[in-house]
């Protein structure tokens, strides 16, 4: 078997984020759950957007924002997600790149929708609660993602989010056929309750044929997925399902679980809590880009929660520090 | 003469920024001249964003950011300015409403340029070196700005960058004439230093004329404007030209000179200097505010002082903090 090109291959919705702040009296009055993320159309985006506050655009989407940090740590990432070929796209596209990442699927002018966005609001206790219009990203063409490009990637990463639209999905199923075929491993993100309930049958098939080698996950997330009120319970539940379980826990760290050994990272300290928009995403790219390095479970954790903090201190969900320094001073 | 609708109505670039960190060395192999503004044709804008790092974009254009600054303090602000009917355009539309100012030009799909974007270069030392790329900006019709819509607002407020393109350049003398055949106030902001370096002949020209009332400088741009090396001389020499002068002099604070009374204030105290981007369109919202509100010119000059610190404390060009409160508390 030759070397794979890639460490991890991320297959996600491409969005760019459009975050402004917000009042807790503004979520009331339009009915969001703070915290949240929930798929909206055109029509309501564009209503949403009309009574939000000014906004910041940076890029983002769950998977693209943990391949942009995977390649801030010096590891190879690539990302597939469709964009349309419009200047939000073309955004996406230079951002992506700028980050160091493979961008392998072009901006299209066939699409039928504008490239995504997701509205992001931004709470006085750095809560974000996201709206997204999926647009171009549930356009992904199930042949944008070949078996040759998987099997060129020792990971394949897949965001749950992205088993909304069924085309993308089929896309992803296939994909990691592809990557089991290929002796790859393949790394999946529960992304969201919401996600879960959309699709929770889907998610345990998955684990119980075998076909994830590693799932992220945080604390509600676990508890929805094995459908129980306890921690504790659900990662017992969870657990023999896969060969690697990570649930994050905010600011109680996170825990992992490997063919029953057990290990655990606090928080990394902050200086002050900006936006927590891409937490759960920089915790992704820091313990996959520590398990493409081959360092222990505990040293993995700790690159997770070391990209956590980095980019919960500043708005927007890509790493703004030299995160490569940062781990090498804080592993050290 | 009845009372008109705006305080301030602020005309200019209509630009989305895209803001991206980079280093010294970047700057020294493009050429790039720290701390200053360029204007850039599309292919170089597209050259250069290609080897840019990842940006945020967020609504800016010198006027545009002052006239944010004034509505963010509770003084009823206009802006006029072109956008192309694109995504960017309809984002700065979003952006500069959701701040409060009334946008009275449309953004426009008869334009032959998309709408303008400023690549800003923030140095570790929080500069910004920008490269202005006016796309549709400089096709701002002579006819967008009405007769009526300038005798409608107590103060016209122009930027020294809109003197490039001549289009709006001849709008803008035409708009300098309604404004004092109605009894209005006409401030004049000269920008930049290049800016003056291509258009010192029309700026003195204005002033012998008696055409400015108000005239907004920094520095360096004072001593441009008067051809001296000494900023004492260049303000003396400046001084008997126009009724109320003001100079930024960034850490140092700011002096005005009206009618031969001298005041001056002292920077703000800031925690941490993180983008320069909007420090004098901020102070010049602070003072415009003041002045519209018919307070001294302390204490405009210290309102300007206090909108500047927000603005350098975080990237973009726009208020994110209340200033309207932190005006409150700090001129109490």
């Amino acid at each position: 078997m030759t070397q794979p090109r890639l460490d991890v291959l991320a297959i996600g919705n491409a969005i760019v984020d459009v975050i402004a702040d917000a009042s807790d009296e503004f979520l009331d009055q339009q009915d969001l759950d703070k915290g949240g993320m929930r798929l909206i159309d055109e029509a309501e985006a564009e209503r949403l957007y009309g009574l939000m506050g000014a906004g910041r655009e940076i890029s983002g989407g769950s998977a693209g924002n943990t391949a942009a940090g995977i390649a801030a740590l010096g590891v190879k990432a690539g990302f597939i997600g469709q964009v349309a070929d419009d200047q939000l796209g073309q955004i996406y596209k230079h951002d992506i790149e700028a980050a160091g990442v493979d961008f392998i699927v072009p901006p299209s002018s066939e699409v039928d929708a504008a490239t995504a966005r997701c509205l992001i609001l931004v709470t006085p206790d750095a809560q974000r609660t996201m709206n997204t219009f999926l647009g171009a990203a549930q356009e992904l063409p199930a042949g944008a993602i070949s078996d040759e490009a998987v099997a060129d990637a020792s990971i394949l990463y897949l965001e749950g989010y992205l088993w909304d639209p069924p085309g993308p999905r089929a896309a992803m199923e296939k994909a990691i056929d592809a990557a089991r075929a290929a002796g790859r491993k393949v790394a999946f993100t529960l992304s969201d309750t919401f996600c879960i309930s959309r699709h929770r049958g889907d998610f345990v098939r998955l684990l119980d044929e075998g076909k994830i080698d590693v799932l992220f996950s945080n604390e509600e997330e676990a508890k929805a997925l094995a459908d129980k009120s306890d921690l504790d319970e659900a990662v017992e539940w969870i657990a023999p399902k896969v060969p690697l379980l990570v649930v994050t826990r905010s600011e109680k760290g996170a825990i992992a679980v490997e063919d029953g050994h057990r290990a655990r990272v606090g928080a990394q300290p902050i200086k002050a809590l900006v936006d927590t928009t891409g937490a759960g995403d920089l915790f992704a790219a820091g313990f996959l880009a520590g398990l493409a390095q081959e360092r222990d479970l505990e040293a993995c954790l700790k690159m997770g929660a070391i990209a956590a903090a980095e980019v919960i201190q500043h708005y927007g969900a890509r790493p703004e520090e030299d995160l490569r320094a940062l781990v090498a001073k804080k592993l050290a």
